[in-house]
């Protein structure tokens, strides 16, 4: 991929064609007072950037594709599992005292919860700050209960896209999502979490994208 | 700006221009078999992208850029007064207990403490988690002893681009920045919070510029 910037010129092109589509060389050549062979470079580039489409023995067409935006491709192309981390789990009787430990100890900002290896609820930092306050025994409150439950966790999978996975950090404003497979136990869907994407990867994909390009 | 894939001949020139600087075109051309006039298109191309020099009278020159990168030149034109967030600032006196209360009904991560209006310290959710741990009455413990304190604080500015943000944030592993405004007074440098940049308004501006292209 390379990029450019257009040129007066380029821009009248398009402007041209906008305007009086289907246009033949010949046509744009004489609006703007140049050799057919002077346009030829401009109109290469414009149909090879997608702005231009040219039909053969009719002329050219404005495709509308004025704005096509690498950021989007280069996250499109970017999958979930290609930015993942490894998830802290830990089982749902787990008491709250533990749980804040691990965060500790792992240096995360949200434990996922897991009930015989499937993944049943999510807990943040301010879910924890809030069980503190309570006025109960943290050592003896299990996580299950102040945990985000299945099915109001929002997830992702492998496969997807890094910018399906921001969107859904941004839309339903949380840290981050549990990277999922959906496996179908006794007739039932169930889920396991094989990772976590979170607002850290996605701030870290942008700085190695941009470093990367400098 | 417009992007352009380049094809398996633009790909071949930039390898011989690359090996055998400085080239010219009859001589790229003839070691391609085909025309000059085949090949203006490819070299306007790249020399407009700016992965080729053409002098004259002496040829073509590779230039070194072959990734230039569209994604750190956005985030490089975006200002981070552009992005950040208005900051949630307590005083210093301010009770560990009554700073949390203020993260619930702000709904932030990050809270800035601040002595006669300038800057002293932050604290994150898990100072606070930390704080609560500790078997103090968070009644009377003043947010002062858990924060981190200046000069041990991270900060940005608001002419700063949102790239060097992002990076900060990455490199010192913080959830958020101070913008600040550096105040000269009684002869000491004193910062005056104005702003914040976190993580999430990194993943916002990331999905905006995404969604703005789409």
């Amino acid at each position: 991929m390379v990029e450019i910037e257009l040129t007066k010129r380029q821009q009248r092109i398009i402007e041209i064609v906008k305007e009086l589509e289907p246009i033949t060389s010949e046509q744009i050549a004489s609006m703007l007072s140049v050799t057919r062979s002077t346009l030829r470079p401009d109109l290469a580039i414009l149909t090879m950037s997608g702005m231009l489409d040219a039909r053969p023995k009719v002329g050219y067409f404005f495709s509308g594709k004025t704005d096509i935006n690498l950021f989007s491709q280069e996250m499109k192309s970017i999958r979930v599992s290609d930015i993942m981390s490894v998830p802290v789990i830990v089982s749902e009787e787990t008491s709250v005292y533990d749980v804040i430990v691990s965060l500790f100890l792992e240096d995360v900002g949200t434990i996922f919860v897991a009930s015989k290896g499937f993944l049943v609820g999510v807990v943040s930092r301010k879910d924890l700050l809030k069980a503190t306050l309570g006025g109960n025994d943290i050592n003896k409150v299990p996580v299950a209960m102040i945990m985000t439950r299945s099915p109001n966790i929002v997830t992702t999978i492998k496969d997807d896209n890094a910018l399906t996975a921001a969107v859904k950090i941004i839309d339903h404003e949380v840290d981050s999502l549990p990277v999922v497979e959906r496996i179908i136990k006794d007739g039932k869907e169930c889920l396991k979490a094989i990772g976590k994407v979170s607002k850290s990867n996605i701030t870290k994909l942008l700085v190695e994208l941009c470093r990367g390009g400098a």
